[in-house]
């Protein structure tokens, strides 16, 4: 037992609700709100941004902090203790060098921010959002550069923000192979493509019966309704509260059958890991997932490893041809598999292949580095965006809607994101190979059983939370550190 | 210009911060949170209270609110911060009476309550209930005994919360008025009721065509879905965050036509009022409607005085028959607002109509008063209110379910906020007679053309917000105070 430990706690519980606050607001904003409510809830969002600044970088928290870091009193704490002055002290270094009305006028900005990319993409108009988001961007900077020691650089100064340990060295390490090997792998794919015939997924699909589809794959995959919630928005998201409020969301098109299929899956993946914290970690600093790129390797591994294999949709072909039986007359498993498994470049990295997503994240990592490494005119990057798509690619975005608009991102300051989707397929097949050394992954998804692989994944990666990082985790689980060559593998079996 | 008004500035904003990050959390679990959720939201919803308390009562804010209210000061303030200055001044001293401690218990305590007493509302046991609406009655007790001065009953200080100057002595001569021409009347309408025949009301109306129909209709009477949402919840309320945010829900029964249709033109008519509220009040202390009483004069004159007319229903028949033709087969307009206006004795208050629905009041009253004035045990009142049902409205609920555990209010601590249903009853048709000396308001509706009503509304009563109360609004307005004879008037015209 510690005396300090204790006199944290209501520190800590003041910014756990003020914390919840902000992200229901969020919530609100992005699934439900009125067009005009923002502007004002722009206001509360600013106000209590400062609230929970000044909640989480105060003299009285620093102290304890710094006391319970010392290893006579830190020797008191428990395992979950210890990761959580672990977790509040990094929280608080960052925190501690912004000053509070900046921290505040910024959670401002970003709040009002998220409606008018919005609506610059709805209406195909970078201008209208140039200004906020050179605003952003100037934020970010100055906030990297307040806690710049020994010349590091700013980017590698986000990118370690979110997932400890990364740099430009290692993704420019990453991301060279996958120059290597994917770019001339999609090439000799694609040349194959016209044979597959995926015309009816365009057909029309009834909204109602894609949610209701929706709904039934979200609980197959083990979510839990009476610990979530799915809802629609613009672009489809997880959001924790703690691990027994969980949202999800998707978004339903009219002609595209795959999207909500996939998206419900992928969410899922994310709900998934944030109900599977253990209890004693509820409502505590390291109640969630542990960084972005563990986060994307659950999600990624439903979606991907299990939701695009044949052996997951052999018990439940039959119900979706059921529900949609005139637009999937004549289509058979077969061919289904083959669809949305089919590689092919595209402008829109949220409905993109496997095979050609990493080149998406791989266009977005290269211009947030010239960001930040230099001081490119924020007009110059929609023609620099449209040409990577030509060089990567081979197609050039018609439309900065379906460009450099495309991502919500940037609107909510999130430099260095990216990456962790790359990161996330990397240990999504790392995890992958593993687990199928360890049980008949395969035979539980043609039997429907998909209970010993979340099992597996509970017990080994989300039970822990926060209380572990990426590597701690990789490491016990796979006994070696994050390593890229099982997702090349990966990628070269699945598409040669 | 006042140099004080300037300091109150930020604790008023964060006071309006803090409530709405509280409002938000409400609505949520009212409308979308998961089962689990609300036990773990509990704790957020008592220390943001906590935070809100600790920003409404404090050294600070009474000083500053002590020298705002000296009249050379005053003298300072403008129309609108003489009134932010009095609303600040009336809640801080009732608040201040109440020990921060007890304040943020008892929010915990109820924010918990809704979800216990949906349980046992839907599981028609009392017992499960009973323990929780045992403690809030004795909070509410202790609460209003701090601030018990002149021997004045405890039940008192709670009516005047609701609706300032109201008392039990007016109470008990608005109620007798009721109980002499009403009880009589209904008896001498029900004789007549055979000859009604409302079985097109129960037949299935699909919940989605609902959806779309209620849509329609809220629109149609103005609410704006730019400043506002329509969801669903089990009972049907309003929540106003300010005037460019404001929310009503409705609850779609598969086999019961009429009631989503006026609950959603009930929950419009309150949102008219807080959409109504001119712009310079936003998100201050008197932003917001000005009492209970007053929003419900304003919800019951659309549901009531102009949504059960048959003026009003003439540009709109077309479209509910097209909407369902099967189940109106037959119905004429002149059936359906016989149905509509069919008066009956039955155990729901919220389904109730015009005339039995005081009645329903006058039995919540009675009950309140004796709860406050006695020591009656909690466990005597399901008989109790039984009982009376019997005695006023001549049925016995056959269960809890359908008695006292019908209503929300009591597990949120609203005791004395029921009398206010009654007193918007007696303000809308107070308010209804002048507004049809002053405009043809039946020739308005038939044209199908709602504006210049919501117009009159909206000068006279819904932009002042709660910078005037009830009784200045109803003189300027009508010329005289609240007069409960119009209402009488009202019903005996309408049922005789």
């Amino acid at each position: 037992m510690s005396e300090l430990y204790d006199k944290l706690i209501p520190h800590m519980e003041k910014g756990m609700a003020l914390g919840t606050a902000l992200g229901m607001l969020q919530w609100d904003n992005e699934t439900l709100a009125p067009e005009e409510s923002m502007q004002y809830m722009a206001k509360v969002l600013g106000i209590l941004s400062g609230e929970y600044y000044k909640t989480t970088v105060n003299d009285d928290v620093k102290a304890l902090l710094k006391e319970l870091s010392v290893k006579e009193e830190n020797d008191k704490l428990d395992f979950n203790q210890k990761a959580i002055v672990k977790k509040l002290k990094k929280d608080f270094d960052i925190m501690e060098t912004i000053p509070e009305e900046e921290y505040r006028a910024y959670n401002e900005l970003v709040a009002n921010a998220s409606n008018i990319w919005s609506k610059a993409k709805n209406e195909n108009d970078f201008k209208y959002f140039a200004p906020t988001l050179e605003k952003i961007i100037s934020y970010q900077k100055k906030f990297a550069s307040y806690r710049q020691k020994d010349g590091k650089a700013l980017y590698d100064i986000l990118l370690d923000d979110y997932e400890e340990g990364f740099n430009m060295k290692l993704l420019d390490e990453f991301f060279g192979k996958i120059r290597k090997e994917i770019v001339p792998l999609l090439s000799e794919v694609v040349k194959h493509n016209d044979t597959i015939d995926k015309s009816f997924n365009s057909l029309e699909y009834d909204t109602e019966k894609q949610k209701e589809f929706g709904h039934f794959l979200a609980e197959y995959v083990g979510f839990d309704f009476k610990k979530g919630v799915l809802a629609e928005s613009e672009h489809p998201f997880t959001m924790e509260f703690h691990n027994h409020d969980v949202r999800i969301t998707t978004h339903y098109y009219k002609n595209n059958l795959e999207s909500s299929i996939f998206s419900v899956i992928h969410e899922s993946g994310h709900a998934l890991y944030e109900m599977g914290v253990e209890d004693a970690l509820t409502q505590t600093p390291v109640g969630g997932g542990t960084s972005m790129g563990m986060h994307e390797s659950q999600s990624r591994f439903y979606e991907n490893v299990l939701g695009r294999s044949k052996e997951f949709w052999m018990p439940l072909w039959d119900k979706l041809v059921n529900t949609f039986p005139e637009q999937l007359k004549g289509v058979t498993l077969e061919r289904f598999i083959r669809c949305i498994n089919k590689a092919e470049p595209d402008f829109i990295r949220t409905e993109a292949d496997e095979l050609t997503y990493s080149l998406h994240i791989m266009i977005r990592y290269e211009i947030e580095k010239l960001i930040f490494g230099s001081d490119i005119p924020i007009e110059e990057l929609p023609a620099l965006w449209n040409q990577k798509y030509q060089e990567y690619l081979g197609v050039t975005p018609p439309t900065d809607t379906l460009g450099i608009l495309q991502d919500v991102h940037w609107s909510g300051g999130m430099f260095g994101y990216f990456p962790s989707y790359a990161i996330g397929s990397a240990v999504a097949a790392q995890l992958s190979h593993t687990m199928k050394e360890k049980m008949p992954v395969a035979d539980y998804l043609k039997e429907g059983n998909l209970v010993p692989i979340r099992e597996y994944l509970k017990d080994n990666i989300h039970k822990w939370g926060a209380s572990k990082n990426t590597n701690e985790l990789l490491l016990a689980t796979t006994g070696e550190s994050l390593n890229a060559d099982y997702f090349i593998a990966y990628l070269k079996e699945k598409y040669k």
